[in-house]
């Protein structure tokens, strides 16, 4: 039988024990499972970030894959801890916003919280929940335990204030950054999918970032020259501001406003 | 059967080949071995800090865990290599101070001198013990070769001089930082063990840091206002210092005395 | 049978989803696959340096692994991906010159060109090719599927004009840095093959770097006392410039010109 993975995202950094000792705890309980490490780089106490990298990677693993997020500013507070089923993979978060996107864009087939302590390390600390209750979670769900016995169903959910699709302006949107990747690109809310709800206009959008007119959508970065600023829907399906081979952070800063409207004909 | 697991621990870094050669090295030895990345990021020759995050994970894997740490400043010198049991785990080192925490806080079981050149690479170079040298004796642990095979027993051991354990100031404690987490926060060498040692006092405790009162040892972080620093009994067991949301490094600096002191009653 | 093997080298970083979208798929087409990362540290855009840090890992990893190479200015434009066979090891890469020093050094027993869409995921972006064309590829040939089938064979490749041996100066050899560590220290491209081909010569090398004297090759770094720097065989084979426990490219810069001779006799 093929693997369970456990994929972790956690802003816990790369320099200390930490992610390394929750991988302990869960080889500790489920020997077998895969871990696969998405990211630990999330800022500290980030939850959007964290939001954002869990929306855009879950659903690429295998079925039954269990995908534990870890930026918890709340910790030792009285958020809770939820175990969420969407499609064929489990998600298991502190109730912060962290499921945020996942949860606007699919729906949630369970949602449950995880109160049962036999599912917990035996002493669980105020401020390292990821070791003492989120991986043992994770171990137990590759062993099968099902979710429903971690808790009761979640009636709610903590869910950001944050658009993950562009609101309408005029005939065209206005967008703003949800994401600032390594290369310095800047991840709009604006989605392809909004684009082409204008049937025969798909291609045919011009994009303004904080006023600068960046002409038409490209389809690349590497279409414009060198150093030159560039719109174009990127591999995530949101419209991306770059600059080939550049930073489009150092030319418009984090959170410039993105305007993103149909060419007149 | 499950599979054996080596974990690193290294100043290595991550952009450069030096990780992956290890692996490389340990899964053309033992194919079927588990590898899990602690750190690469200890500081460039911080054997320190990798003997702080080394005594942090050991515990937390599977009996039979395979723990490599390579922070070497005096490779190609005369120093040992050492492979050491504690508990159910094999900890294979430079013997340059790596084990110091380890070794004072649990009984070691065996301790051997790795010296016999069969369990090397062929060819050893000057300056990549950790491929030529600690990842093959590794792999060869994994295979399930006995260390006494290695080489003689050890009878001394390289041990940094800084103490684990705050020293007693009067009722109370003086301590100093151990390690400095990603999120500023400082690890102090104040441990839980040693406030519950006065038996009744657990809990009733005052801390102080470079002559800054911050009152009582909360539970968490999370139990003063965003901003403020705070003192709390970490994951961990030790006493740490932390700035809810922020960073305590930033306004304490890296090594500032810890006094802590029962609460007068 | 031992799990197949895939690395991974890329300018991803490690702070957004990419690399996890990458094993996502991979893991879904091909569960039982093993993956490794060598770095996703790669700076940004940076062929050259992907190229020494592929040329440095590949052939330490056991026969059959597949190495997975993204380092992609050009995703989205005409380029091609490439699939060789060198030794026992099968390389995957957009023909940027990622393959410079590893083609440069080693016989390539096959280099097909991956036309082939079914081999692809069914949408190919213009801008994540990691995803929708390098790892299906990967993961089919973990599969067995055997790289001609990808399309036809290559008759050329992009190779950087980069040096990867020093060229010869009067008896000596005028090197230049390939590579620039964690540690700071210079990896030149004087290599120790080059030394050894003057027979009665090897260790009777003196070394300067922009202009200064650094004495003879020593063993390792810590034959000079703790700031100095020193010129030694590296692990890799190539004569490096460090500066004990410190950093060489702090006193000499990224690239300083460096001279190697013979010592006059």
């Amino acid at each position: 039988m093929t693997k369970r993975i456990i994929t972790l995202t956690t802003d816990y950094g790369t320099q200390d024990h930490y992610t390394a000792v929750l991988k302990g705890v869960i080889l500790a309980l489920a020997p077998d499972v895969r871990i696969v490490d998405v990211t630990h780089d999330i800022p500290p106490h980030d939850v959007a970030g964290g939001a954002f990298v869990l929306s855009q990677i879950w659903s690429w693993f295998p079925a039954g894959t269990i995908h534990v997020a870890v930026v918890d500013p709340g910790v030792g507070s009285q958020r809770r801890v939820l175990v969420g089923r969407y499609g064929d993979s489990l998600l298991v978060v502190p109730d912060n916003g962290l499921l945020t996107f996942v949860h606007r864009e699919h729906p949630v087939e369970a949602l449950h919280v995880a109160e049962d302590r036999r599912f917990f390390l035996s002493r669980v600390s105020s401020t390292f929940h990821g070791r003492d209750v989120l991986a043992p979670l994770a171990a137990h769900l590759a062993l099968g335990v099902r979710p429903d016995r971690f808790g009761r169903s979640a009636e709610r959910i903590e869910l950001l204030d944050i658009p993950f699709r562009a609101v309408r302006s005029g005939e065209g949107f206005a967008g703003h950054v949800l994401h600032v990747d390594r290369f310095g690109t800047l991840v709009t809310n604006v989605q392809a999918s909004q684009l082409d709800e204008t049937p025969g206009r798909a291609g045919a959008w011009h994009v303004s970032v904080d006023g600068v007119d960046l002409g038409a959508l490209k389809a690349t970065f590497a279409d414009v020259p060198k150093g030159e600023p560039v719109a174009f829907v990127g591999g995530g399906g949101f419209v991306e501001i770059a600059v080939n081979q550049g930073r489009a952070v150092d030319r418009f800063g984090r959170n410039p406003p993105v305007d993103v409207r149909p060419v007149a004909v």
